[in-house]
């Protein structure tokens, strides 16, 4: 395949294409500070301070419309961060905050976005503690981008957990419904308004993590991620390339909401394959399996949480259907959906 | 004045406008994690971690051109980071990278960008360790945004510096000449080439900042800030303002080259007023004062290093002027630049 010269949106989409960009965007020799760096591609980076380990991560957002059924930039801002230092294992502690903004913006808007951020930092004790403002010439942006970047600790009740480390045996266990996210924007985008058929799963998931993780003993817990941007399919398909195993995931198992389905059908899009934005993926010990689903299910994050599948001998990842067929789960090339987070 | 209700170019200026808007943009109730908080508007806040001062900053940057004489959109990302860590007297340690790229955005030019970052970190010896990339679709952006964040730790060998601490009877230093990165970024936009006698100043200052303050007894350098947007006059009014101080500067001492002047009187643009981006305003104790400015010497960036002026009693910030006269140097309302940074 030619090498491309400039970015497209497949680059963006966080399916298979997008790795050949992250090629040029890694490249950077000081990559690394003592702990898991840049070049591992994890949902966060490490290092250690005073004995700690410490987790980095972050993220800028351009998700479109920026207030949408379910939630608003703000919301998915602070989500995306406290999620990916969470499903490492890591407690939130202090994020930062920083707007460019298209001149023209409503100030009310603003107002709106702030409170629905500092909504999401209260339900699980994290702060934004600095900030930065950057306003640009109206047409030169479309509307406003919103970076993220949070610092978490992994305290001594837990452990820090890589999004590698499945082991043949594990169960595969998903947080709640998949696909509630993407499908919501995409569908909201299209015109269809269904109400709270349809709406985001925004959240921040860092008390339910902290619940399912402490339930079971220290390390049951073998790999977790977040599948935001290229969906559930992604997200698994990376963890079991990471791994070297095979997933296999039953079809009746996976949760999606009839509402979902619906609308992928409609639209041609794989529930599987678009962003969830308060939703987690976890490979656990089989025997502590029982203990983590049932801390899950005890948070409102997690009611649905459920067992969908298990980690085996070999690579890629399979779904038996219904009627007792096998069929590859892919990861996206790109992403039907651009600009969801 | 009438509130306005949408963002505008002046909000984003580092001037005294940009307070107006900061207040809806630092309306968050969970703003603290047990240090400096975002209330504070110091170039970075603080939190402890494992008995650590922890240092933590955020910057977008949107500069345009995204190249320019003296430097790049990556340099001034990844020095701006590294400043503000270094200004209050921490080591930077990691640093974060997101980055909107526009479709269509030449990756040869990003290539470029990672390199110049890749640099800039080597001189400091912090690491770039985690990242995120989104692409946005043609038009709607202009070009990149490249978000740094970054966590500094402030050793045993040094201190926490803040913004605010200036004493009457401090020796105001500026670590070099004034004005030079938004003058030459404004003058390249207007299509003049100057070569190398109008280039941004665009550096990595920790090197420089840690030996100074390293030359003299600990504490001895009360207060310390970049000039960033809004430059030198930003700078100094906020530090005298913070520390409820005068500061007189004399005319003759203020470093600004003459290319810079010269340009400055042509454009009808104040180079106090423009940004720098590889210089420090220290307010450091009188018998400390010829140490740190000998330190400063001694490395390349700070080697035309100076003492301008003083703290007094009083407010705000006049300059003596050659013939002994007095003007107050006021902050920009809002700024000459836009997107300098």
């Amino acid at each position: 395949m030619k090498k491309d010269t400039e970015v497209n949106m497949m680059h963006g989409a966080g399916g298979e294409v997008m790795g050949e960009l992250l090629q040029t965007l890694t490249a950077f020799k000081h990559n690394n500070a003592g702990g898991i760096g840049l070049e591992s591609l994890d949902d966060g980076s490490t290092f250690d301070i005073g004995g700690k380990t410490v987790v980095l991560t972050t993220d800028s957002h351009v998700v479109k419309p920026i207030f949408f059924p379910g939630g608003d930039i703000g919301r998915v801002a602070v989500s995306g961060t406290i999620n990916d230092l969470s499903v490492m294992g890591a407690r939130p502690v202090a994020l930062t905050c920083a707007m460019v903004i298209e001149e023209g913006f409503p100030i009310a808007d603003l107002e709106k976005i702030v409170a629905s951020m500092d909504e999401a930092l209260g339900e699980c004790g994290a702060s934004i503690i600095t900030g930065d403002t950057k306003v640009v010439e109206k047409g030169s942006l479309d509307g406003i981008v919103i970076n993220t970047a949070g610092v978490g600790v992994v305290d001594a009740d837990s452990y820090l957990i890589r999004d590698r480390a499945l082991a043949i045996g594990d169960k595969i266990i998903v947080s709640g419904t998949l696909g509630d996210h993407g499908m919501a924007i995409v569908a909201y985008r299209e015109g269809f308004d269904l109400g709270d058929q349809l709406k985001s799963d925004v959240a921040p998931l860092y008390a339910m993590i902290h619940g399912a993780v402490t339930a079971a003993p220290k390390g049951a817990v073998h790999a977790m991620k977040d599948p935001t941007r290229g969906g559930f399919a992604a997200c698994i398909n990376e963890m079991a390339r990471k791994a070297g195993v095979k997933v296999v995931v039953e079809q009746d198992a996976m949760p999606v909401r009839e509402s979902v389905a619906s609308a992928g059908s409609l639209l041609g899009i794989d529930p599987l394959q678009v962003a969830n934005e308060g939703k987690c993926v976890m490979g656990v010990s089989a025997d502590a399996a029982d203990a983590v689903l049932a801390a899950l299910k005890k948070h409102p994050y997690g009611k649905n949480a459920v067992i969908v599948g298990e980690v085996v001998e070999g690579s890629g990842v399979v779904m038996r259907t219904r009627i007792g067929g096998e069929r590859f789960i892919e990861p996206p090339m790109g992403d039907p959906v651009p600009r969801v987070c």
